[in-house]
């Protein structure tokens, strides 16, 4: 009996996955984008002060020792760069990718544009959704984390990082769009580097920022649809210029 | 000696609004877009309830009776819109531009895209930043609002509303966009009518939001640019087909 119930229950997630993704289609149908559907990433432990010395950002491929990475002592090594994840892998920049994939079974997913489909957006904070992104030779982390910077009052932040260094960073802009019911809001930047920690770009607010109102004006049925994608610096100088 | 102290200051406050003048033409100076520097407004008095009956908008061109609008009783008839002011003024909706620019000196701007200029971003909350722009023959009411939705953490919103009926109004788009150190966001949406009060389209956060953080990156030495440009309806339907 426990066997069909869970079946059933399997069965219905299946098809409400297949709805969601259908909706996101629909609503990005014109574009042709490739869309994913992206769930909670139910986190191990939340680690707010992992990469608080992390502020100095470093052109040397690394981050400074972190506070539960004491031990860390060769220059070349990279903590694991998985939001909210108490991780005490370490390795390098090459193969923090990989990493990512077998370890955290993060997506990583390849077009110049693509559709994020954010489910579950009514789970408390913190909450992530976390995919990779693959595009122009390079592979890119998107983060979108619900948060509560004042008390009660839970925000989402959206970024998008390069898992590279802050100058490869330098030759790229990202592009985050919402668009539903008339409203539409795009948010324009170059990556931040995963050298620099994801936690200080969030409080530093230099993000898409949503508050819980506008997240809902967006979201259809506690679904939240976010249009990405990549170019070079050199298209995003083109455009300022026109 | 107090009367050369005081031209003295009138001088100093001319270059200074020359000066933020100059700097928003040099950042928006690709366009060739009409820059106009924004004052706050000091509000009389604060009337957070003033149009808490307002939230069913009407067709009929009227505003229900508000909190100080009680003896209201001539359907066609509407409360000043102007935010902030608890105004006793209450006319006919084709009168309210005229009134706006009297008594409450209210600048209007002629073009479809002007860039607005808010001054003095310091100043505490609540804090208006208004202003008519007059394009394809109607006259639309920007408003910037630094607002303590939650106590102790002022934000900004940024939302722009027709001169006209709810049906009017939906038949254009506006777009607000901030600009700045390689960092774009944009807002698109349909236009409330002044008949919706303000007030509640802040509330729904169905506008621009912007946390002081990131108003803090968007601004330059404690002045907003903002960009406006105002369509009809039809432009924005087809780029949505694009």
């Amino acid at each position: 009996m426990l066997f069909f119930t869970q079946c059933f229950g399997a069965v219905l997630d299946l098809i409400h996955l297949r709805f969601q993704h259908y909706k996101a289609k629909r609503v990005f149908s014109a574009a042709g984008q490739l869309v994913c559907v992206v769930n909670p990433t139910h986190s191990l432990k939340y680690a707010p002060t992992r990469c608080a010395a992390a502020q100095t950002s470093t052109e040397q491929g690394v981050l400074p020792p972190c506070h539960h990475h004491e031990a860390v002592h060769d220059p070349q090594l990279v903590p694991c760069t998985c939001p909210l994840f108490s991780c005490p892998w370490e390795g390098h920049l090459e193969v923090v990718v990989s990493h990512l994939r077998q370890t955290h079974r993060i997506n990583i997913l390849q077009g110049a544009e693509i559709v994020f489909l954010a489910t579950d957006m009514h789970l408390p904070a913190p909450t992530d959704w976390i995919i990779m992104h693959s595009c122009l030779g390079h592979q890119f982390l998107l983060v979108l984390r619900k948060q509560e910077k004042y008390e009660g009052h839970p925000q989402f932040f959206a970024t998008m990082m390069l898992i590279g260094t802050p100058t490869q960073a330098d030759n790229f802009t990202y592009r985050l769009e919402l668009n539903r019911n008339q409203r539409r809001l795009k948010w324009e930047a170059t990556p931040r580097s995963v050298l620099e920690c994801v936690d200080s770009v969030i409080s530093d607010g230099d993000c898409l920022v949503l508050n819980t109102s506008l997240a809902q004006l967006f979201s259809d049925n506690g679904s939240l649809a976010i249009g990405i994608a990549i170019t070079t610096s050199k298209v995003h100088n083109a455009e300022d210029e026109m």
